[in-house]
């Protein structure tokens, strides 16, 4: 038995199958995986780490498992599930992942079925029933990755502590004492109020925080020299979650031109401009954003470069995520019946489209041919109908 | 003008001055230095960094000047002297001073007139009298570095807010509100009490959090493992301000033997064990413990070495800091004279003791070691008369 | 000079002009006038006074008219208009206003005038202009009573401390940083999130606390106990900001029968049961609803009692408020241009039908009737069509 | 199954026979004591209630039940206990204590016997054994009235909560965490940091809050007041524990002559002054002050006001509590061996000293009348040698 004092839950406990989980080194490598990847230039208290959410995760995980009632193994299960779910995730967290083709859940299994963590795991659970839940498969998926699930709760309450933002606080006592697993998890009717409010500040957290420009702007930065590293083998794609953090700024203030310079920018805030920026409610077709392929963001980014007379490698088209609802989905029982959040809150219908407007493509380039830049019609340049 | 959030006081302002002050490579880089060290292998929120710190120490600085009614230039003078305050600091902060000759207000002095922070800072102000004030010299002195200042007050915070560790909370507005400067900072009576809990916080915090038995433990590893880099001249003393974290990890992690070693065990958190603990009350002459040299110290080790049939540098005897309480000094107006805290408060009186007491020397090793460790009778070996 | 400590802001100071407005009786009896009336019956901590509000609301204010760089007498005008802008509110707050004819702006303005307020205000200031502010009219009156005032952002924040209910959290920094004084307050682009989740956290905190289902059951029975207090003379309606939270409690305990009955269930909390709840959507014209007369009322009350042979002062039919949604019109400088926050935000658009639906009409009734009330069909006996 | 929202501890759960406890009239007249009396003229948000701690201390027993791993049966024994603790509790807390001759533990078991809350525990419990717990005796009865005991635990975070004085937040966790029960409760060595920290809380709670001059004046008032009541036969003391707030404050507003002059004061925040203090340290035997007789105070008094020629009840000699710290011997298990809290904390002990050297006697009276009682040397009309 063992305590660990969270900033933001507590002491948390963990028993001594959870220490030997936690002492391996591919948990402990999370301690030194930043949870908002560079967002610290833009928040400088978002520091926290994979370490922390993990662990925070877990908790909560229990904390529903005790108000479903689930017996004592499978309870067990889900803390366990909890505390390796981010194993498989690479330097500065979803940052490093653009480059990558295997998501970090599929990176997940791959990891703990080649560790000790697959090791010690197997002492006491079936591996694969714990990549399923991690994954999101089956009635107990639904905790820890499902429409309202344990893994959102810590990251919003966490990310909220560490940024100051305070739209990040849900209430998760509501939240936790108004579900029931059948099929996968339900939310009572008494919960939808509180699940509203999980929605809103995931919404009001994205242009805050998860995108916020500047957090943008970074994020491309980085991912740029990632691409350069992996490119060159100097970062090796198939064993991301070997390297932390630390590994890939030393291998990049390593590298000689492009990828050293761009490091000593990120190291000295020295920070490329957003020079153009496309709402979706400014083109015709806006899903045509999305579809835009890598080759053809590539051509974009290679033509604009020939017009300005600059390396390709300076430009970077960032073209936003698709804004996902799937809490639009999560099953409500009202009055013995189950529909779905989506029906019952007009609020959250109201969210989708609010998000939707949020998100824009934009272009970055270094501040010294930011005034050059003006001259360009940037639409022109890119694959978009107009 | 320019808001920076922050997780610990709000919404913090900077002017142009203080954004050109603050973009500069050399408060850049304090982003990248953990305000505790390693504390975060022991409190998994403990990330925060000396950037953080810095600005808030501005903010609090700017709170007790407006309360002093400084005019703008010398209020500007002290919000900048707060920003930069900590731009000496080596990489983890206090862990790596153990190995410098220089303290790190002499570096932050060195630092800032080889720098560009010198020559801005000279747009404006005297960096003579610049270095007075963060060296805690004249009347300005006190407000960063004397006996109750803001640097303390922003450190216990922010430290508390981080770990989780609810000791340090501290009672800012009755403190900043309760000063007056006349040859230095005289604290009002009425503050009196909002003082005893400023030390009595920092009194818990040195058990808790500053000298946790686990935090010492990693210290001293990394000590080592930072001494043998300078040594090797892999890290420059005499520009020990230019490395940030990740620098001297980055730089222990390649080193082959030793240093490569203890650096995994610190990745991995597989930390040396505490074999030997002498507190102070258990010998007769304790200020022997404080007086031991560096040669003493390295020729016990050696002995134990020997003794045990180990490498000498697996051998780490870590003597506790001597506790100050310069608070005991604190200026105090009462009834129209100016006495001393230690004299009207028997509290801080009391803390002086009780303090003490919990410093003890202490030994570790590596954990397949400590069994045989086990038979040695540590004080022999040890230059204190017993 | 003098500093309160509020629970909510921290020390709040009062220069000495403002001290002696804090002292009349006027503004000392709001320490005795529940801020939420019976809610403390739902949420336990919900005890917090018009006082303490009072003083919260000032200091905002004062933040606000520092932002906005108000002059000297201005700022002092704005700020001693907040300290008294509710003293004219009766008992129990809100809950009290039901039977009287005046709005609780033309009571303080009463009370102003004929009390020792009055002549302290005009030693300083114009009573007539502070009037204005209160009443929120002229360029200042926004800072108090407008679409996003100071008044809103304490109660919010305040409601929520008390309750325990984190829906009230706002971001007051963002909100107060980002507006301007032209003819009227106009907030900056920059706080369009911040006002969203203003907004937001008002729509959480009516079903949550405001409009609970049982801080309407306990209003509504108070209602009808204040309505015959004041039919009977007890109380008077022309000096209700005289009376205080004890003395009509006390005159309801001390009357027979009907008061003295109603008045012993909420001592004890056995409440009146809802058996009837008419959401708008359940009916063709649901203006209808908001358009019944006090006269409607009493008839449809009285129709339900004969049938259910109980007198007709145990039938309580609880119409709900129309929800307003003032902040729509917020005017919002985007780009240089003056729009309505309404335009910009769809968010704040959906909330408006969203809010609506949550309104439904009720019927409560002393739990020993409720359940031969069961077979009644009640909107037969509503002026409703149906 | 209920849940309440308690502003300090979140969402707590009763099960239906602790419903059943809450809704008698007995537990739901404590939503209209204040648990700090008149404190709330000193600190506006102190209008929290003995209904809130109440099931706050029921909280935190059946946590630290848990923790002890008792049996359900005594985990609810604890747990209803608690709930009930207070019941006893007359108007306005501790104020009204003075003038009645038993203890609130005693009027709280004579309460118990007499109402239904008596028949209710005793459908599940033997009344005799929950008074037994109530007042302290018994293995059981540390949990609750010991000298680390959870009512403590709450009143100190709860009245730190509202009053917004940061001192009284302690580590709960810790605490709970580290008791082991035997023949009464038992500390851990690792929890006496916590529990220093604990006492530190109560240490600075003492003067800032429970005994701060302007409270010490309030009560004084208010006690002469109830006193007179309880002489004129308007309050029954063998029935104390039927009034609340409300009722003793109309009762003295109805008074005529002194009771409802000073009424009005309270009201009004028209307080007493203090025209004189008297350190214990300033006296040779400060012993006596401990030991003066209620005559010998009334004669004191009396004489006092022969001298001024006012009326006798306008003096009010305020002896302070003798300061007891019966949390020094707080059973502390060391290495095996059980030894009190003092012997193993230096800390302890000194706060012995400390807070015995905050207590004054105090003598205050009407305003009106203070600038002659300066002539008066008040130590020769006190019964204590000098």
């Amino acid at each position: 038995m063992k305590f660990v004092r969270d900033s933001v839950h507590g002491d948390l406990q963990l028993d001594d199958f959870e220490v030997k989980l936690a002492d391996t080194p591919e948990i402990q490598r999370l301690r030194r995986i930043k949870q908002l990847g560079f967002t610290y230039l833009v928040y400088p208290g978002a520091n926290h780490t994979r370490f922390e959410h993990s662990i925070g995760t877990m908790y909560l995980a229990s904390r529903l498992a005790l108000n479903l009632e689930l017996d004592d193994e499978t309870h067990s299960l889900v803390r366990c599930s909890a505390l390796i779910h981010d194993a498989g995730h690479g330097p500065f967290s979803h940052v490093s992942e653009g480059g990558i083709d295997n998501s970090h859940e599929e990176l997940t299994s791959k990891l703990i079925k080649e560790s000790q963590l697959g090791d010690i795991l197997s002492e006491k659970f079936s591996v694969k029933e714990i990549l399923r839940v991690i994954s999101g498969q089956g009635p107990l998926g639904d905790i820890i990755s499902g429409e309202l699930d344990v893994d959102r709760m810590d990251y919003l309450l966490r990310d909220s502590y560490y940024t100051g933002v305070a739209y990040g606080i849900i209430d998760v006592e509501r939240l936790l004492s108004n579900m029931k697993l059948e099929n996968g998890l339900i939310l009572h009717g008494k919960g939808v109020q509180a699940a509203e409010s999980m929605l809103l500040a995931r919404y009001f957290m994205y242009p805050s925080v998860y995108q916020h420009h500047t957090t943008r702007i970074v994020n491309s930065m980085f991912r740029r020299c990632l691409a350069k590293l992996l490119e060159k083998g100097v970062i090796n794609p198939q064993e991301i979650y070997r390297y932390d953090d630390i590994d890939v700024i030393a291998a990049a203030r390593a590298e000689e031109n492009y990828v050293g310079e761009v490091m000593e920018r990120l190291d000295n805030r020295q920070l490329y401009k957003r020079v153009y920026s496309l709402k979706l409610d400014e083109v015709d077709h806006p899903e045509e954003i999305f579809q835009m392929s890598p080759d053809s963001i590539e051509k974009s980014e290679a033509e604009i470069a020939q017009e300005l007379d600059v390396d390709k490698d300076f430009i970077l088209v960032d073209v936003p995520e698709y804004p996902t609802f799937h809490e639009m989905t999560t099953p409500v029982s009202v009055n013995g019946d189950t529909v779905m959040l989506g029906d019952v809150s007009n609020l959250v219908r109201a969210l989708k489209d609010a998000r939707f407007n949020h998100a824009d493509l934009c272009i970055y380039l270094p501040e010294e041919y930011a005034e050059q830049a003006l001259k360009i019609n940037f639409l022109d340049y890119l694959d978009i109908s107009h």
